[in-house]
């Protein structure tokens, strides 16, 4: 049985809009957000824990894959779903951003980056073949063209070489990708915050034609206004019909404003990362478990979520564990963050649904703000 | 509803006996191992996941729990069951073991023991009165006397020495222990690998009458034989009719050796400690998941274990995880390694009730060799 990949649109509200993307591993309602699992786990979390959560899809690195344990040695195994043990959607970066963040020694050529491995120093090459293959070998579902994530600042001489360059390894990645039913290829908007870059880049990615189009080199250091006004002259590029996804963000008010403002995916290690370092979301706002105002609340991080760890466990109970450094800390405030982010997601949609974006996303604006004074 | 603290044997096979220990929190089939869950936690499991390997109660530690966070504090979520989520029973040890062992500074009066926290170097005192207090806050199932734990080797004067203090704290702690149904106070046999002194000290407890008897300052490097020896000449001292405990113990072999020589309880952080750093148990031995023999290995720790771990992931990609200090990597192996452990102690229960525990230990020490040397 095979499933063309394929994305409807349900209900619009302004820019913004639900819908479902259909992959070989299933559907994601959109918008949607993916937890991150860099090296073939979503940290701390069993894959059946972050399905529980509410998740359809999850984000990996090709570039954390190649080099361990090898795509090769993955694909031996029929796919990473199988070797993970994650049966829904995988998306794959192509590695583009982490060997301009993660590795050592990088040269960038026309050809490509060639790059020293953060793990052990060994010599590689990135190219946008290359990293189409290795999108392969894993199986993922929706791969991403190969690109340079333009750094910020950069002037608009040197935007528009990186985002020509992107360019032209995305028309290298789209030859490269094997169209199979079901699976995806996405290109990504580069050039950086400048309107007539943006616009030129997403003309020349419609022309070469992707499954769905991400829009890159924001959530660098820019901050919302810029990352919004930037949103606000790209999106509207972009084919209608496509899944929009934007890369590494964000923050729960991120999000809620890139949604309005037309993208239907996101991605962030934000929920997992401050889990394991204490930080918690709810709908009224952050808290750090750390702080010594946890110590002996008996109350659950959130009084009404219904996530594992609110059900079972005190704010007290998870201080102590994260104060001690406990592995199960980390696990528990992951579950809450990535069950958060979920919901959020579902209220988002459940809101465009019935045409209150705008209303819930004031009344958010407003509530996460209230404990903020206890962070 | 009250439950009375029994005792019920309910086969025999030569000193080896199975049965059940009846507590406040339920019961715990005998021969029992019980997983260690220092700091009010079973490392890197949930209370669900550590119950789904069979585990019938936990042991955790007044040391820790006393110094971070705090008894009083625990006692006002009602027990350390509600604290951390675990309605079994639970056994504390009295902090003797860890005080000598991990406080710094420590001085040993006839009142008790100063020592200094190893979090933050706060200075403390622990007496069998307070060691009691502790226990009885934590709302413990079964408690354990005050003891000092003697240093091995220790000649013939200082063991005595040492055995008369922990004999005079011993009626101290059966003193301050406030009786209630179903909880349980269990006297430490001391004595060195020295019969005289185990007879003694086995005679005193006996008369002081606990509700179970522990034996103490065992595991602490005198070597197996050395152990077994020990334990031949100490258990047949005890009542037949009372749980006998064995502090700290151990490997397969030592469990498997001791059950044979009258022992009904155990406990070790051999399962999860070394679960964390990659070594795992199968009835054909242990294997170092580390070792590159498993990079690419399709099969699962042991082919014919059904724990979680087995059933859904591979060597290679437990290895994968072991390798990338994946938090996760640490989650599953300790989950085998736990059901490991509850499947021997099933199996020796069978073997009990056939009456085939020699048979059973010959068998499991033949096979247990059989994969050593891929370690």
């Amino acid at each position: 049985m095979s499933t063309k990949f394929s994305f409807n649109i349900n209900s619009i509200n302004g820019k913004a809009r639900t819908g479902q993307i259909h992959t070989a591993h299933g559907l994601i309602d959109t918008p949607a957000f993916m937890p991150v699992g860099t090296a073939a786990t979503v940290k701390a979390m069993t894959p059946e824990d972050v399905k529980l959560t509410g998740a359809q899809i999850i984000l990996s690195n090709t570039y954390h894959l190649m080099l361990r344990p090898g795509a090769e040695l993955i694909n031996n195994f029929g796919s990473l779903h199988k070797f993970m043990n994650w049966d829904l959607p995988i998306l794959t970066d192509s590695g583009g951003y982490q060997v301009m963040s993660l590795a050592k020694l990088r040269k960038i050529t026309e050809n490509g980056v060639c790059f020293q491995s953060h793990i052990d120093g060994s010599k590689h090459e990135l190219t946008p073949e290359s990293s189409i293959k290795v999108q392969y070998l894993l199986g993922s579902d929706i791969s991403m063209a190969f690109d340079e994530c333009t750094p910020f600042p950069a002037d608009i001489d040197t935007a528009r070489k990186s985002m020509d360059l992107s360019m032209r390894w995305a028309l290298r990645s789209k030859e490269a990708f094997i169209k199979r039913d079901g699976y995806a290829l996405f290109g990504i908007v580069q050039g950086s915050i400048y309107p007539e870059l943006r616009y030129e880049s997403c003309c020349r990615l419609k022309e070469i034609d992707f499954d769905g189009y991400a829009i890159g080199g924001l959530a660098v250091g820019e901050g919302q206004d810029l990352m919004f006004k930037t949103l606000d002259f790209t999106v509207c590029h972009l084919p209608f019909d496509k899944p929009r996804y934007l890369m590494g963000v964000g923050k729960p008010l991120d999000i809620i404003g890139a949604v309005m403002r037309g993208i239907d995916m996101f991605d962030c290690v934000l929920p997992t990362r401050s889990g394991r370092n204490g930080q918690v979301f709810t709908m009224n706002g952050t808290l750090n478990i750390n702080n010594a105002c946890h110590k002996q609340d008996k109350n659950p991080i959130d009084i009404n979520c219904n996530c594992y760890t609110c059900t079972n466990y005190s704010r007290a109970y998870l201080h102590h564990l994260i104060k001690s450094k406990e592995i199960l800390g980390a696990s528990l405030l992951t579950w809450h963050n990535l069950f958060f982010y979920q919901l959020l997601m579902k209220k988002i949609r459940d809101a465009i649904e019935k045409n209150q974006l705008d209303e819930f996303a004031q009344s958010f604006e407003q509530m996460n703000n209230s404990i903020s004074i206890n962070i």
